[in-house]
């Protein structure tokens, strides 16, 4: 494998998807110091970040940091689902089409807040890059998921002056069953992985994401080695 | 005067600049809701929102929250001077040319990250106006206090499909002395603002921001009414 001592700073949640990116970045991408940054945003429950501090350990990160940003569960749960005390978990069956263009599991500005305080820490530590694991199949309800989202999130940055950080989404343009398959190529281990919205002692099955992740799965020809309460046929 | 019901969220430091901003959105445009919002990012002092608290009371205005991203300090204090444990606050006139491109009173990428947060508060009450107190004699120093920093970040929120919000910042292109001069005007009580970089019983008068304040006042044909430890002649 390449040498690359470019460091990298990988945003980490837990997710499917983010663990990919941390594989992704730190062996496809030539091996490489990376700095893992987790953030309790005040979630529905902490499996997420139990499986992002497994992974960043198995992957053998330079460092890895939970930085607390909890405020935003109180500032936010009026409009999101998806913090401690915010509204309902939809099944994305009873999600009405009007809904789908911003879902009720839309954090408010979510993205650009961990973004830009992941590269405040790489500009601290004397990092140039962000690795973002956005991917293609979440553009129709996150905004803050899509590429033209990350190139202009970019054209701020650039204007630092001193230490101009840049977020890169390698995901951006590729769908979930493409991303689980890179994962599969990189030995991830996807029983360590949460991505239900909520937090029981299995995953849901209904909700949008664990819907999506099923059916992602099945495109991959995979079996997702994740227990799950019940699994919808039809996504 | 005007009434205007569309409400604002306003970024209140509890500096000169941002209380002038607060009493100019609530007075010069219209009668309005205000939301003042307030950041306790790990300051070396808590001057600045005692002030805040004591102007958005006597501005009257809807809500003040004092937000807590404490966090901030623990994770920037390697690159600046403005978080308690991070560098020594210079004085202006020890200030390396090359240093005033970025100086130590820099925090990295924060108000980014501190009008993210403030774009989500906005989009969870939904407001649409969140007003940012950037002036242009900041601009020298620091990449995030100018127009096009302003400008480019309006073009990543105006991709929100629910409640887009915009960021306004009516004084980016004034020097300060005119916003002392409006604030004089409005009648402000700058007795109760501090911007000295240290929390010292007198605010230390050598300081980039003491500095620069005690110059606009001079400029402005008025007298500065809190107390200093020294008043240079020359900023």
């Amino acid at each position: 494998m390449a040498e690359n001592q470019t460091p990298a700073v990988v945003l980490l949640s837990g997710g499917a998807d983010s663990t990919v990116l941390l594989h992704h970045v730190l062996r496809n991408l030539g091996r490489r110091p990376v700095h893992a940054l987790s953030f309790n945003y005040s979630q529905r429950h902490s499996k997420e970040l139990d499986c992002a501090r497994w992974q960043a350990r198995a992957a053998g990160v330079t460092e890895h940091r939970i930085i607390d940003v909890s405020f935003l569960g109180d500032l936010l749960k009026p409009a999101t689902a998806l913090v401690t005390g915010g509204k309902e978990v939809p099944s994305l069956r009873d999600l009405p089409a009007a809904q789908r263009v911003q879902p009720p599991t839309y954090v408010p500005n979510r993205n650009m807040i961990l973004l830009s305080v992941g590269a405040a820490y790489a500009e601290t530590a004397g990092v140039e890059e962000v690795f973002y694991g956005a991917q293609a199949q979440d553009q129709y309800g996150y905004w803050d998921c899509t590429t033209t989202f990350v190139e202009r999130l970019n054209h701020v940055l650039a204007l630092n002056r001193g230490k101009p950080v840049k977020v890169y989404a390698p995901f951006v343009r590729m769908k979930k069953a493409e991303t689980i398959q890179l994962g599969m190529e990189l030995g991830v281990d996807f029983s360590r992985t949460w991505s239900c919205y909520k937090g029981g002692q299995k995953a849901c099955g209904t909700c949008p994401t664990c819907a999506e992740r099923l059916a992602a799965f099945r495109a991959a020809g995979a079996q997702d080695p994740i227990p799950y309460e019940t699994e919808p046929n039809t996504p």
